[in-house]
């Protein structure tokens, strides 16, 4: 029997986002279809999919083969895109998107996020490689962020996205686009966890009722490279604060992490291609943390981004977060 | 015979910028006309002034009684001026800039900034009583930053300012303005001190050629309130590491933080009603601290943000800078 998912309501349009999703960064495409349709059969209603993530189509093959066999409906599911940096000028966007909705086959999407505040110069989609190909210093596009945000506003209006966010946006630039936006945020979001917590932004997007989406909760085991100066923090899941909470709850490490930002009512979106580390992710829901372990777990806090734009993980600095 | 200033050159324009400056904030109306004629006799040929100061009219008159005294004429000197929240509206740009030209009495300023990032409600400015009247929560306007930037652009054009630029804005909002300015942003004015050293941003802010200037240089000894979780953190002013440097160059501390900005090229504003400190203030080019010195100082960095959103200062809050 499938874990039953919790959900919460994104305040602009009434719809109901699940509190945990499935990530699909970094699954390779040909794992995708299988992972992706086992995600839903373990339970997961929620697919965090990106252009950028190169496995859009394999997402798509996995979530119709669920439908497909009746596990689920397409209205019960919440699925996600995201517009990549190299498409943010007006011109570019409806096609972008329409690629995605045609790499996933369907005729909408739950929620599409502009991926990164970051317009880049455009690419021809056949020759996209990436964020940015290594060794080159990223070229910027004048395409304002006002100007993409019409275009989204237009897919809401066509009916091809019921929700539209962003994504590693920070305070500044969302009141900005809340000067312009015709249709509000539903979304952001962000890295988010024990280590970089983030309460004064969480707690106003909530205010203007934007939700937010965590990404990387289990903190450094996500990634392969982290920023040179944070190379000798000690991995979240094996703080010792996390392990004696997982101890005492008789759960392990990464359900503790997911359970601090769900109970926070913040989405989270593990990734896993084993099927009983998906199971165990999408187990938060039948227990709680006391008071004492989110006090142990705040305590954690150091403001330490591991996915920043930096020379050794992406080939180039930005201090976007500054 | 008063100290010599000296300058870097504004990338998108040409003119010449004071590596010093004199700030005129939160200098009572009845003693600005005084001290910012003393401030130029001393030596000072930029005033960095603002609407929320409330002392335009006096820093006017002091510039003018300067200038009528032949100590200085009117293109030996650098004047700043910014755009108050309240007035960021398309219309309501002009009308306030002219004020502020009228306060000040001259034809044109050097350098308009747009205060702060956080678009708010109109007010007449009759009834205008500083940030946000204590006990109220912010209120919004939706004002782009588009808009805003484009009227400025319009003064410019109009010969009425010689350069436009941003103050406690961050790298996501400015890399959006950089897409849609037609005239270049010359500055990025800031908090910054060894305490706050913003090191990925002001390399970034160069390298997009917009100068940097300084503010609160002397660090926390310059607010009376500081947040909440930065009460207890030692005077910048009294850091041994600071006193020491001061030391071996037999210069007071003052002028070791303003160095420390001065040598990287970043200009500093501050403040002083004492004729004695204004003047040591001034005095920081013909002495130069050691790579050990600078490795020092860095080593000081704690990301404390001392002028923040936050209620026990302006009453109210909002994350502007996560």
């Amino acid at each position: 029997m499938p874990e039953q998912v919790k959900y919460d309501t994104l305040k602009p349009t009434g719809n109901k986002i699940p509190l945990v999703g499935f990530g699909t960064a970094r699954i390779p495409p040909e794992e995708t279809e299988e992972v992706v349709y086992n995600a839903i059969k373990s339970g997961y209603r929620m697919i965090d999919g990106a252009y950028l993530y190169g496995n859009e189509k394999e997402v798509g093959k996995g979530v119709r083969r669920a439908i497909a066999d009746g596990i689920v409906k397409r209205e019960d599911l919440f699925i996600v895109g995201k517009l990549w940096n190299n498409f943010h000028s007006a011109k570019h966007v409806a096609p972008i998107f329409e690629k995605t909705l045609d790499n996933y086959e369907f005729d909408y999407i739950d929620l599409y996020l502009v991926h990164w505040p970051v317009p880049s110069e455009y690419i021809d989609p056949k020759e996209f490689l990436g964020f940015c190909p290594k060794g080159q210093d990223l070229k910027w596009e004048r395409s304002p962020m006002q100007d993409c945000w019409r275009e989204l506003e237009k897919l809401v209006d066509a009916g091809k996205i019921k929700n539209i966010g962003i994504s590693n946006f920070n305070c500044q630039l969302i009141l900005d686009l809340l000067t312009y936006a015709r249709i509000h945020p539903s979304v952001l979001e962000i890295e988010l966890h024990p280590y970089l917590q983030q309460k004064r932004l969480v707690k106003w997007a909530k205010k203007e009722n934007i939700h937010v989406i965590a990404y990387a909760s289990l903190g450094n085991m996500v990634y392969d490279e982290v920023p040179e100066n944070l190379k000798n923090v000690p991995k979240l899941m094996e703080h010792e604060t996390v392990t004696k909470i997982a101890k005492k709850h008789n759960r392990n490490p990464g359900q503790i992490l997911l359970r601090w930002a769900v109970q926070q009512k913040i989405t989270v979106v593990p990734k896993s291609v084993k099927e009983s580390r998906m199971k165990s992710n999408l187990d938060v829901f039948c227990f709680e943390l006391d008071d004492e372990d989110m006090k142990d777990l705040e305590s954690l806090n150091i403001n330490a981004r591991f996915n920043d734009l930096v020379e050794n993980m992406y080939g180039f600095e930005l201090p976007i977060f500054e």
